[in-house]
């Protein structure tokens, strides 16, 4: 899924693609995979400070009628959570066996003093994210059946929540701002690169739920994990460190002159792991 | 694929899935496949007279190399060819075998004078249809390999011409419209339907191209098929008999008070073909 969204003259669009054994599990509640399929898109809209117009929705169906009947009631709930209407849409049906497939598109309006974009980080900017990291990513390790943790965990992975709110009071008082989808340091690193600066940032900021710590702990690797990890849709911004913040944040590091991204913590400098986060085929 | 559109205040959007093996052959060249997934999309916004401002795309990758290359050559040709900037998109990767999948959505711009809808023919209209009819019909059945005819047919199968120009010129003299995507018969009739009206069809005034006529002939029966057969991407719509139309098109029927559909032709009344269009699954 691309994390990123066209802005249109006051308009913002993006599209999501979601498929079956990529982005979501066979096992998946039907309810959830829609639930998600509306939450990344919104997400993306909440990175530009917009505010959502409506949906139009692709899907295929299967002739699975139960599976396809959890995910409309999953559709339907979602919609009204964040209070989205459905403009329209299209349904094809594919021979049983084949991957399901479904595509988003969400057209938002873009914030009275414009969408930020990804690109403006200026030296000396602190780099902030919403909310808990890590947490979907044990998540998906609970839908795997590879982990025991609390419920919140899973819920993370299969209901996230798009950060509408925040994203629309922090638009005007921010540099840059994207959403975090494939991994903090990776969408780190792709700020910096787009804003043309180095990123550093201090792995005992990275903000850790209680059920993350719970299940897996708080060392450099633990952290490590949460901050490669897709799937948080949380927001990323760039900020002066002492600018007035209209959401609650956790500054995670520093933009300065040069490329590239570092690492440190208490103990100093931290070696930068094999990857910087999850990228969907 | 539906044929409607969203109107969204002075925003027109239309969103349609094709699938292989449903909305096009295996077989069909991969430019064509995406030059008619943006043209049918561009035909919904022609229906409503919207002048496009760009398409979203979502589509699934499943290995093949040169067909995806193909694919976004047509993809390029089609948007160049309609002046229709790529806003953004989405791709997935699919395993090899899995049918191929594509979403696009068009977002326009309504005319100043609103976009017409299906519902507002009056009684005493007549109905109007652009261009010829049927012929897209004969196309798919040479893509089959079960007709030889002239190439404008297979081109209008594959390559068809979204009615933008028209549209945008008629929206403020039509009572309604729509495009004919499922079969001129069957679009006709939820005009009506939408309209609370009935429609008289004369079938001898179906415009058939010249094509049409030497691959099948103008017969009554040959003129429910043209009627009947999908792909047309025509604009079909209502207005007063006597207006003056700033677009070419056919006369070809009348709006009266009841419900329902009826036919006839020189010889008097024809009784209604079995299915009045063609539904995809």
């Amino acid at each position: 899924m691309t994390d990123d969204a066209a802005v249109l003259g006051d308009l913002v669009l993006t599209h999501d693609m979601i498929a079956e054994g990529v982005h979501f599990l066979t096992n998946d509640p039907p309810e959830d995979v829609a639930w998600k399929l509306v939450a990344v898109n919104l997400s993306d809209l909440a990175a530009k400070g917009a505010t959502p117009l409506g949906v139009l929705m692709g899907y295929a169906l299967t002739g699975d009628r139960a599976w396809d009947a959890g995910f409309v009631a999953g559709l339907e709930a979602v919609l009204k959570q964040f209070d989205v209407p459905l403009l329209g849409g299209d349904t094809v049906s594919l021979p049983a066996g084949a991957p399901r497939v479904f595509g988003l598109t969400a057209i938002g309006r873009a914030p009275a003093s414009g969408a930020p974009s990804r690109s403006g980080a200026q030296a000396g900017d602190a780099l902030f994210v919403t909310g808990t990291i890590g947490d979907a990513g044990l998540g998906l390790a609970m839908a795997q059946g590879t982990l025991d943790g609390d419920a919140s965990l899973l819920a993370a992975y299969r209901r996230p929540v798009p950060r509408l709110v925040e994203g629309q009071a922090l638009a005007g008082q921010v540099h840059a701002m994207m959403d975090v989808s494939d991994g903090l340091l990776l969408d780190a690193s792709r700020m910096a690169e787009a804003s043309g600066l180095a990123v550093s940032i201090d792995l005992d900021a990275v903000p850790l739920s209680p059920a993350f710590r719970q299940a897996k702990g708080e060392s450099r690797a633990d952290q490590i994990k949460a901050a490669t990890a897709g799937d948080d849709y949380q927001l990323l911004f760039a900020a002066a460190p002492d600018a007035p913040l209209p959401a609650l944040a956790t500054p995670i590091g520093r933009f300065a002159a040069g490329s590239g991204i570092s690492l440190f913590d208490a103990d100093g400098p931290a070696p930068l792991p094999e990857r910087l986060g999850y990228l969907h085929a």
